[in-house]
């Protein structure tokens, strides 16, 4: 059986624009039956390179997939890709469920591609996709101008668990679509968890959306998450709203004088928009594009894609290091044991942790 | 050649109070001439137990030493006092070089032990001691009254390399210390590095020392360091610099609204006092006993204590898991290699942590 995708690229159709589903509601990737080995990895890297979306999707698809057979292959496409990727700009966009993220990507989406021209790949980082099947960029309407541009690719968050998982599919499918063509790349994520600093760890801009509240604007919000953000904008801000907004910009204003300058050097902006009437848009790409050029200027950007490296290496390895301890069968019969005599007062957690490497040890160099 | 503690010991002599210094200059440990197997392991937990000073620090001293030969002693020891060990306030003292901070823990250690009697044990944690000789609590003179003072025990951060094990050696000296009936146990830490991350993992009320500037009053201070304190206090506050303090303490009460709400549900305050002239520093103890109450009352003490404990297992369990891989002959060999390729765009980060991580098993199995 031929996937429908597939069929359509050999017709030569192409497929610009468009949001893909999420790998999860692909039958064929569950059952096993995923043809995509019809293309080889040099076709496959062949298609990215001359922008041919749906050979991108595809890629995407064997990059996301559980499947260990694909594991190999999607391997082989990335590190070919490699060389072609870096050129672009990479912004991380966060907020509270509710802020307006997609309305705002969606205007933003619009605008950048307006002003600036180039290809636009909107990703995510949502590592309780797969129990909410797709929190953010599951629903096709929620950015419906950028779903119809042609010149647009978006992709819901990977669905595997951990977010150690699911940032690394996205930071790959980064590299795959910079080796597309696509020069601009926003990296949607919630505003919870640990995946605000797994997506900061992969953009050259933080922007973290905001609403006006009641003088707690940030109750609702993480800890430390300003201070990764070199920009703040507060959305909804029309109609009564307006004094209330700029009220909020005021006070976040006083309040980053209460952390420390970042190592960039960047002072972060705090501004004032509506993402529903489209206004206020313009000035925050223009801050974008000031702060691109301040950090290209003093040389950060590029000490800080050099330092994002070098992160995901030993946060990769550490993740290896703690997989193979967590999940060997005699952690897991010993664990809770261990837990329970600290927390009981027998031992101290040095003498448990001490204990169980021990034994972790032992048991894989039998 | 007999240790001139011991000496002292045998005379019947009890050295209450006094500061001790950083182990790394006793010359009897540094040659392997370490005479404190004298006293057996029991005999060390029963000096403990009945209130000797002298024991207590040579039980410290055990703890914080270097040779392999003592590790097993120290657990021993450890381990029996692990039952006596809990029935302290353990408060954690931080804030940037020039802050006052000795000053400020001389007069808060003489007001609680007048006010509130018992004993108090002052420790640190400062891993660049071993470089600096201590840059805290090496000079006695700095904490004179407490010095002085029979029921203190002060303490140098211990000079191991790693924050990792100089945080264990801490820890396991709060052990001691509450075992021999230290009641209040203050651990002062430098505000650079991760060190108050560690502190702040291993005490129940977090107090940050601050001074009034000039509007950019944390431009020197570490990142995420006012969202960990429980109580900030603005020292220096007499003569000229009144208005200016309490000024800062409003700004930074109006910046904590920019904070989510702690776990504790306690909200953090703000106060102004003079170390030196020591004014209000009855009010900063009144917050810390109202704050201690506030958490026992609604559970948070002792689930905070659980958690620190589990915290400090994985912790330790990681740093093992991190030490085994990173201090391997291979690794060694590879690992500025796989950086290169990472960072020459040959390999992506995650092909290069996954060649290194199997590379690493493949060696431990041999």
């Amino acid at each position: 059986m031929e996937h429908p995708e597939n069929s359509k690229e050999y017709k030569g159709l192409q497929v610009n624009g468009g949001v893909e589903q999420p790998s999860i509601v692909n039958p064929y990737l569950k059952r096993g039956r995923f043809h995509h080995n019809e293309l080889s990895a040099a076709d496959m890297v062949d298609g990215i390179l001359k922008g041919n979306v749906t050979i991108l999707s595809q890629a995407v698809t064997l990059v996301e997939s559980v499947n260990p057979d694909h594991h190999a292959k999607a391997q082989e496409v990335i590190e070919k890709c490699l060389p072609y990727s870096g050129n672009s700009i990479r912004v991380g966009i966060s907020g509270v469920p509710g802020a307006g993220k997609s309305t705002s990507i969606d205007e933003f989406g619009i605008h950048v591609l307006k002003g600036h021209g180039g290809k636009l790949a909107v990703l995510a980082i949502d590592p309780s996709s797969e129990r909410t099947k797709g929190s953010i960029l599951g629903d096709k309407t929620r950015m419906e101008k950028l779903a119809q541009h042609p010149d647009s690719f978006i992709r819901p968050s990977p669905t595997a668990g951990s977010l150690g998982g699911v940032a690394r599919k996205t930071r790959e499918t980064i590299i795959l679509c910079e080796a597309g063509g696509f020069d601009k790349i926003f990296v949607e994520t919630v505003g919870v968890g640990q995946s605000e600093t797994a997506c900061h760890s992969m953009v050259d801009f933080f922007l973290l959306i905001q609403l006006a509240g009641t003088g707690d604007e940030l109750q609702g919000i993480k800890r430390g998450i300003m201070e990764i953000s070199d920009g703040i904008v507060i959305n909804k801000c029309d109609g009564n709203n307006v004094d209330k907004c700029h009220m909020a910009a005021s006070n976040f204003r006083n309040a980053l004088h209460f952390f420390p300058r970042s190592e960039s050097g960047w002072m972060p902006k705090v501004l004032c928009y509506s993402g529903f009437y489209g206004k206020g848009i313009k000035e925050i790409w223009d801050m974008v594009y000031e702060y691109v050029d301040f950090v290209k200027d003093n040389g950060y950007f590029q000490y800080r894609r050099n330092e994002q490296n070098k992160y995901w290496m030993y946060e990769s390895i550490n993740e290896h290091l703690r997989d193979s301890f967590y999940n060997s069968d005699v952690i897991q019969r010993q664990l809770k044991m261990a837990e329970k005599s600290v927390l009981g007062g027998e031992k101290t957690s040095f003498a448990a942790a001490n204990d169980l490497v021990e034994t972790y040890f032992q048991e894989i160099k039998k």
